[in-house]
């Protein structure tokens, strides 16, 4: 039989796909533990708006009909909310949809493509995709070093991933940091600003002095992108619907590459309640804010250092190897993140969760380090 | 300001995207016709199946959840049905992914893709994006020459798209045809045997008489790759789900390139739900026959030629050129495709509907052409 691995374009044959949070289907089928609480993918435990369930499912009869390709409607509310032009934004199918097209419009087997150490699992695994060439500065003290990514830029660079906050670190850049970054980045040089926990950080009871709104910049830096998503906050990560926010000239080549109907018809419409209900995006933030707090005083009495956070999550350091931690906190129906593939092999990724979960997870961590 | 089209990657500096049948908002917005009827897409007029709307509505809740990403429970299923290991299935967020995947693992800039004339739109788009060249025999009354095919395959052929039936023609080839296909492509060439509109062409009661069910030459090519939807007989375009069959070594290369999340969990549990109700299968398969022949009776009394259609749609010759004919269509309520884009500038493609819509647009249709 021929050998298809050989016949593979070059990024292909060396490309391994990315690996998610354990679901808790799997971990009940594979573990026969019941209740699983999953603090592993940074999901909003509080569900999404009850106004957003309720459109979803009202919408479930209409879904023999093709989806609305361009999204109108969610376009229109995304327009007013941020005050950018329906022209200036590109649908996904979760965020991680508006990073691999970037990739598609500008990268070649020939390009660089830079991002920090520690940060998002997506970026190198796109950048092998398109066959392209990972270039991964060294973190400083767990966050970006935004000195050493300028200096990383050559003439084959085409793209610069900057999460702000960063995943899986938490850590954050501020106003200043960017603005003085953006200013020296050559403007040929595509920045994206994954900012997927932006409603988080942006809150004034987290810790993250001086974050910015990075729409901020968009007038001034055309080779910006942003990227959000509803994944987190907005607690519909099951229907995958995230979003670009550019220059109209960058928007129109992302959509070039949009698949037509990428963003389904019930993501759509769940979208669109959800921006309609502030009561729950505070409440989740706040939530958030609590849990983060509680989660940091468990921590500190059980002497772990942890990296503080912006974000919904924060990463523990348990004082050694990870992975068996992580094994034996599944057997206690606690799924969170090993983050040794990120070159943390003494840290886990704990997604905050309500009060009783962080309450169980401390719990169980405590039971699984004794 | 850089101009980023010049920036962008060959193929991309020339793509432009696929243009969708017109949603009814859409529509209505800006004709202000009222109860528009949706004749564009091939979607069925009977919905989903009541199981799968149920399923999904009560599925909303459960959003904040990352879907899971090897579809297990979905997986599964198909694989009891279809008699076919999981490790030979790929899901898509439609099927339109699945033929993205199979590009993203084999094409570069320097390769050939076959397909037909007036065959589906996404295929040339599909080539474009990635650079690569299309490859495009003529058709044979309207259907596809098999032997021109053959004769256009080269050392640079890494693809040949074939729809069965095709879309926009509903043309269909036989099981005796496309065993003999298969056994004189070369074995390092994927066939993709795009089987989007199967279940209405299997049905003997259509008069595709022939027509085969694919599955039977997986085990002989392991160079076949079946693709086959959600969206049209189960009435789920709206969720975005369909699936590739192949051998387990294309399957897994595939499996690289899909994004992790791509299927959402609303979709999973539709689809799922779906598959358990034959019941409705059978209704709109056997409404669809009975429409076909309405339809094909309605422009027999006008004088119109169509093409025999295998599928659940067909295509009208209105004698003339059609896009006026379109356009006057509009202000009558009916969205049906306009096919110039598919050199077929004197015929108009209409999705079958349910008799009332079938009757609504052969009585607008006779107005519209008087």
């Amino acid at each position: 039989m021929t050998d298809f691995l050989k016949l593979a374009v070059p990024g292909v044959q060396k490309l391994a796909p990315y690996q998610p949070g354990k679901p808790i289907e799997e971990l009940e089928r594979e573990y026969g533990v019941h209740n699983a609480a999953k603090l592993a993918s940074n999901e909003n435990p509080l569900g999404p708006s009850p106004q957003a369930i309720s459109a979803m499912a009202s919408s479930a009869k209409d879904v023999w009909l093709y989806p609305d390709g361009n999204g109108f409607e969610l376009k229109q509310k995304l327009s007013s909310k941020l005050g950018v032009s329906p022209d200036m934004i590109t649908l996904g199918n979760g965020s991680s949809d508006i990073l691999q097209f970037i990739m598609q419009v500008f990268v070649t087997s020939d390009s660089e493509v830079i991002f920090s150490q520690h940060s998002f699992a997506i970026y190198p695994i796109l950048t092998q995709m398109m066959g392209a060439t990972s270039v991964v500065p060294a973190a400083k003290e767990w966050g970006y070093d935004l000195e050493a990514i300028l200096a990383a830029i050559t003439d084959k660079t085409r793209i610069i991933f900057i999460a702000n906050p960063n995943n899986p670190t938490g850590t954050w850049l501020t106003e200043a940091e960017i603005a003085s970054f953006l200013a020296r980045v050559p403007e040929q040089v595509i920045v994206v600003l994954d900012e997927a926990y932006f409603e988080y950080a942006i809150d004034p009871a987290t810790e993250a002095s001086g974050y910015p709104d990075g729409l901020q910049w968009l007038e001034k830096y055309p080779n910006l992108l942003i990227s959000r998503t509803f994944s987190k906050v907005y607690g519909l990560a099951g229907v995958r619907v995230g979003y670009g926010i550019s220059h109209p000239q960058l928007t129109n080549l992302m959509n070039r590459v949009r698949p037509p109907f990428n963003v389904n018809s019930i993501a759509l419409v769940g979208a669109a309640a959800s921006l309609d209900d502030e009561e729950h995006l505070a409440r989740s933030v706040a939530t958030n804010a609590a849990g983060l707090k509680q989660l940091m005083r468990g921590f500190d009495e059980m002497g772990l250092g942890y990296i503080p956070s912006a974000a919904n999550f924060i990463s523990v350091d348990v004082g050694r190897e990870a992975a068996p931690i992580y094994d034996a906190l599944l057997y206690e129906g606690i799924i969170v993140r090993p983050v040794a593939n990120y070159q943390m092999p003494n840290h886990l990724r704990v997604t905050v969760g309500t009060e009783i979960q962080n309450s169980a997870i401390l719990t169980a961590l405590k039971k699984v380090l004794a």
